[in-house]
């Protein structure tokens, strides 16, 4: 729904539309060094972490100005290997209800995380902390806010 | 995919399966009192901004368990009424890349919000620091992880 929305200046449209429905568009892919679900480790490390790209797609190179000047970054991508009807899950014997785990195993497998921005080539990003599989397609890039983080943040 | 994964002790699934492909289950809706978007505060308020409701699909119910526990979550939605071809906006004048700024407008219009949980009656949260529109289909909740922000955090 674009509510009567007009193009107002400083701002580009998409030559070609992209769906308006709840469906996803991929923008992008990741790659990292993790080619299996076992290599992945548990929580990316944003200092000692590999380098990973995340490889935006060219036509939407005009949506990047400006993200070189910022330090962080929350990734949003698509866990395409993950089941998506486990609505209980086990941790230490404990039994635990999916939207109490950050596991990506849930009813939409969005994976969130928070990234360090090294550097920028064109329309591909050089990050650090992703702990998530070789060619995970990529939905969002937005600046990292988190400011909000209560002493009871697990 | 599911790569052969078997279910586990602890572990329920979803008598119906949930579609497994990259399309979007809505688990929810999202109640706040903000009619139309210019009600919407730019920014939720974790102390005082109105009490608002996470109201699950009660089908989903069993995934909830153990939610109680925690007081932050990470809430994530589907920002149904924004436009998605705006590559780049206006902000003091000055053009920015949609990935530079955390505009709803976006090629995959994912809300992300912390919000404070106050308590849980069945199937429904009531939670504070919500901004978005009254009816936003919810996609997502997950135990808040805000643990590392650097300073050049925005």
């Amino acid at each position: 729904m674009h509510h009567g929305d007009k193009t107002r200046p400083g701002e580009t449209e998409l030559d070609a539309a992209l769906p308006q429905g709840a469906s996803l568009q991929i923008i992008g892919t990741i790659r990292t060094p993790f080619a299996t679900r076992d290599d992945c480790p548990k929580r990316g490390d944003p200092e000692n972490g590999p380098l990973c790209q995340l490889q935006i797609d060219p036509r939407l190179a005009p949506a990047l100005e400006g993200i070189d000047a910022l330090e962080a970054l929350d990734v949003v991508y698509w866990l395409h290997a993950a089941r998506r009807d486990l609505l209980t899950q086990s941790r230490g014997g404990a039994r635990r209800g999916t939207f109490s785990l950050r596991s990506p195993l849930r009813p939409n497998p969005i994976g969130l995380s928070p990234v360090r921005l090294l550097r920028r080539e064109g329309t591909v990003l050089y990050v650090r902390r992703l702990d998530c599989l070789d060619g995970t397609p990529l939905l969002d890039i937005k600046p990292l806010r988190c400011q909000w983080s209560p002493a009871g943040d697990t």
